[in-house]
């Protein structure tokens, strides 16, 4: 069942139960999700509204801007549970003849590389929520400026457990090019994020 | 219709309404929902492995506890939501007569207070989840430690989202004690909230 035709109570009991997906890779999609929705509602707060006319424009780009980051990470949310479900599949293949152990060994670093990917692109897109959420904190209707907040602090803890899930995983891949590469993509990544959420959480604070 | 009954895809969609409820505060404590499963997640792949035998009594009683809370944060999710619409409509009661006017502003305070209690319900609950994901990630499954970390990220995420909804709201209210109490406990709260996550990252940090 697609995950994100469960219902909340339902997604909590699936998370909470002893099989290993969803976890915290589906998660931290599902929070970029609620971080761009939460954008997207700012956005909705805004246009339209008199006193922000001269923003009207920019908060229109970023609504739509947030409206598919919210369908990314919601699908991102999928293919998470999936890749940990391929990964795991490979791994109960069989391992008695030295062909079987050689293919096993293939799709399981095949699976590898996928269970990483998918939360690079998760931390990938908690960059842009950042910087959407950045806006309409800074622009947007100031009666949901901490709905802004929201969505920023919901970025960075997105994009802190995304990055847990890539490298958890570069741990058991033996490209090494990879490995590497991939690790220079998360720090930058994660600085970059950390740099405009506390950028918002200082505006925030200055309100508040 | 109670929240917890939308799929996920209908909640997201709700939120990036036009229509301030639910928002950041309800998205608040269903983060730490979110984070309570997970680490009743990491209790069930803990407790009958026998390389955690020593560990499945205090495991089991972090899986109560987890449960336990999550419940609670579903049901902070609804109350917050239902409180600002309290608010809301006292905000639009008659005001012609003085004796209206009067009654609208108590109506309006006592919505206020609500709107700043149940998020201060949620951040409180954040300290909890601090405490048992930093139990999972020390103790739990090895495997699933960076879901354990996901869920202390999501403790404080949450928990800053909440204390942004308790001051927004602490800044209508006249009642001076109320709020200078209140602005009290949320620094309390937010403080060892931070000091836990950050020895549950560092404690990460050193097995990634």
């Amino acid at each position: 069942m697609e995950l994100s035709r469960m219902t909340l109570k339902e997604f909590a009991k699936e998370l909470a139960s002893d099989s290993p997906a969803p976890g915290g890779g589906s998660v931290a999609a599902l929070c970029g999700a609620l971080g761009a929705a939460l954008s997207v509602m700012v956005t909705n707060l805004t246009i339209g509204k008199e006193k922000y006319r001269d923003v009207w424009d920019e908060m229109g780009k970023v609504q739509r801007e947030a409206k598919e980051l919210q369908t990314r990470f919601l699908s991102l949310m999928e293919q998470d549970s999936e890749a940990f479900n391929t990964f795991f599949a490979a791994m109960k293949m069989p391992k008695e003849t030295e062909e079987e152990k050689t293919l096993r060994t293939a799709k399981m670093q095949e699976g590898l590389k996928e269970a990483a990917l998918v939360p690079l692109e998760t931390l990938t897109a908690c960059q842009l929520l950042a910087e959407l959420a950045e806006k309409t904190a800074r622009r947007g209707n100031g009666n949901a400026v901490t709905d802004a907040g929201t969505a920023a602090l919901l970025a960075r803890a997105a994009a802190m457990a995304a990055a847990y899930n890539v490298r958890i995983n570069l741990g058991g891949i033996k490209d090494e090019a990879f490995v590497t590469t991939t690790r220079g993509e998360i720090e930058g990544a994660l600085s970059r994020i950390e740099k405009t959420v506390s950028d918002v959480e200082r505006h925030i604070e200055s309100l508040l």
